[in-house]
């Protein structure tokens, strides 16, 4: 999966970054909003400063300055502050894993790999268009068909939360709600803003109007949707066409997000399998210039979860293809000989390091799963050849190197 | 270099394996002698479990019981300890990052990545030659003639160490000192020897011996070399053949090798670019079972500064090919679509995302290092065709989307 990621990215034209897992603590919180600065974990100070946090009877702030990344935007923002000689219109990837001292569950790790692309310098939605092009394509070529990417625009959250009558100081409250509707519905997502002391109502009236937005048809004549529309028409001419929705109830946890925003479904996965949005003003706050900035991030794990379930994974080609056995007989310098031969010429080899019984050494090449074995004796040692044993058609020939190789790679 | 890392394990018959980021302090503590224990990153407890450590006034061990890896060999044995169904005889490779809190400097880093191989399950030099084979053949595809895989045995050493009269229970003491012989010299040594209550004649008999078994010829001699010897003689068929010397003051600083260790020198690095051994006992010290273990360790970015000093990197083919500029007439959606259909053919496309005049486009595109510009106007749009500009030879020539591809592979 990430050598296809890879290759679609940089199809895309996105160069590789990749950065430290540490960061400082003031780098990471306030990101991600108060959920996301409870799951960071924080490396404890050592030697001296320890000592001296220990003898100021520190609290958890003065017993750790750094932590572990939580996500590759916030480092990625804060590169981009800090080197002032990247392109005008930096356009990265980045295949790294990121950590969350959250509760794991299916698919859930608390280590786990995100696959980001990200264009900075632009508000023109070409950059949206393109980064879900890019997610759109590794989904395709993996093999995905069914999968839907989600969009909606915060500030077109803001105007259905203002509409329902919700003051505008509660918008994040109401998001972080909003976000758990798939998880917990409608009752849940009320009871929640109920006790953010959004009043019942108003609660009642954001849920209503966002579902009415669903309905078919409304897209098209909803106000304050012109941008997004743009983006669609925009996308239907990218590999995204197809996998667009417009969804007026997504909201992202994540607090950086300042327009659209992204999230990837498929049957079968609760949850998400990527997502992302544009957040203009998060490389501001690491630096003196505001640089725009928008990006989509592929959760690895999810991905394979899905594939496994559904067995889409091909012949991965690892492991070797040969045990090399040899008779006791044989100097062990003469099997590492044969298969720095047959390595040379492209074919992976295992050797057999011991010399036990031969019936013992192809019981093992069996049990690996391994296409064939090549038994080396004496008699073949001085013909300079090999005995050669597909382990799938029990057939047995004796071959020069040559002519294992060849029957090795047309899996003869 | 992780591509061809990973190709030529695979041709080892090595397979993959990754390991958490994260594990419990008790399985790292101890195995890396005091001064790796002081090196190790520490998670701070969290939420009631921090509460209760902070009330019951903890220090360093009571604020926390998970770390990072330091290595990926301790790893690598509490997996296979833990985990019955791995075959007898297994042979993982491993490419991930470690973390060490130490002082940063030229090639060292808190962070850094390693490239593993191990065998587990065979105490055979046929292991041995093997992961040296394997990591020699990676630095010669890589380019490097001229490095020197050093070679020693902790048995040998603990002889000679016995041989001059160090009490055996001073033993790991004596390596540690030893195994700063490159970086203090001969004096600095003789000092860490005394400043540890090692008597001055026993220091100097135990250096004149080690130089003495350095004399030409004296490795053929030396008694207690036999298995080395056995083990270059296998060796000399494969590809670490013309890499191995023999180095009697090798001591690695790590505290759990038991048999044959490693390590790589090359010329204008201080330091190693890799090392490994045996390690007979450390996978026993996690589970019942003792199983025998060789492995060899490669730190990429060591390797990468010596190429980058020596200007050993081929073309990357990372960045954009054609730079996707569009006059402000034309459509987004134009662009996208003739990214797409570029994409499909292979070719890395960025779309230059806004349409400013030409001109500054083409800024871009030099800018960025780009071999080619695509043009797209009205014309263009509605013949079919895209304006494809060499940005080295300045030349334009107007063709069709194949047409373009056909160009842009020959670099014409």
């Amino acid at each position: 999966m990430i050598a296809v990621v890879q290759r679609v990215y940089e199809s895309f034209g996105f160069v590789p970054l990749e950065t430290p897992t540490i960061e400082n603590l003031t780098t990471l919180l306030g990101k991600y909003g108060p959920e996301g600065d409870q799951l960071l974990y924080r490396l404890l100070h050592r030697r001296e400063k320890l000592q001296r946090a220990l003898e100021a009877s520190a609290d958890e702030r003065g017993l750790a300055d750094e932590g572990l990344r939580y996500d590759l935007t916030v480092p990625l923002a804060r590169v981009v502050a800090n080197y002032k000689d990247l392109p005008t219109f930096y356009k990265r990837y980045q295949i790294q894993p990121v950590w969350r001292a959250d509760r794991p569950a299916r698919g859930r790790f608390r280590e786990f790999y995100q696959c980001d692309v990200d264009v900075m310098g632009t508000q023109s939605l070409v950059a949206e268009a393109e980064v879900c092009g890019a997610v759109a394509t590794v989904l395709r070529e993996l093999g995905f068909a069914d999968f839907r990417i989600h969009v909606n625009h915060r500030e077109l959250l803001r105007a259905f939360v203002a509409g329902a009558g919700i003051d505008l100081a509660n918008e994040s409250l109401a998001l972080i709600a909003l976000d758990k509707l798939d998880k917990v519905g409608r009752d849940g997502v009320l009871e929640e803003l109920g006790q953010k002391g959004i009043e019942p109502a108003a609660g009642e009236r954001l849920l209503d109007n966002l579902a009415a937005a669903r309905e078919p048809g409304a897209f098209e004549r909803l106000e304050g949707a012109e941008s997004l529309r743009e983006l669609f028409a925009i996308a239907a001419n990218g590999p995204a066409a197809d996998h667009l929705v417009f969804d007026p109830t997504l909201a992202r946890g994540l607090s950086y997000y300042t327009g659209p925003i992204f999230e990837i479904t498929c049957e079968g996965l609760a949850g998400s399998l990527g997502g992302g949005g544009r957040y203009d003003d998060l490389i501001g706050m690491f630096g003196k210039q505001k640089v725009p900035a928008v990006g989509f991030s592929l959760g690895l794990e999810r991905v394979l979860l899905v594939m496994e379930e559904r067995s889409m994974f091909p012949d991965l080609g690892v492991g070797p293809e040969v045990l090399l056995c040899r008779m006791k007989e044989v100097a062990a310098g003469d099997a590492v000989r044969i298969a720095t031969a047959l390595r040379e010429r492209g074919v992976r080899v295992e050797v057999f390091a011991d010399a036990p019984q031969l019936k013992k050494q192809l019981q093992y090449a069996n049990g690996l799963g391994c296409p064939y074995a090549a038994v080396l004796g004496e008699n073949e040692l001085r013909a300079g050849t090999i005995a050669l044993k597909n382990l799938t058609s029990g057939e047995q020939v004796v071959v020069t190197v040559d002519g294992a190789v060849e029957r090795i790679r047309s899996r003869a």
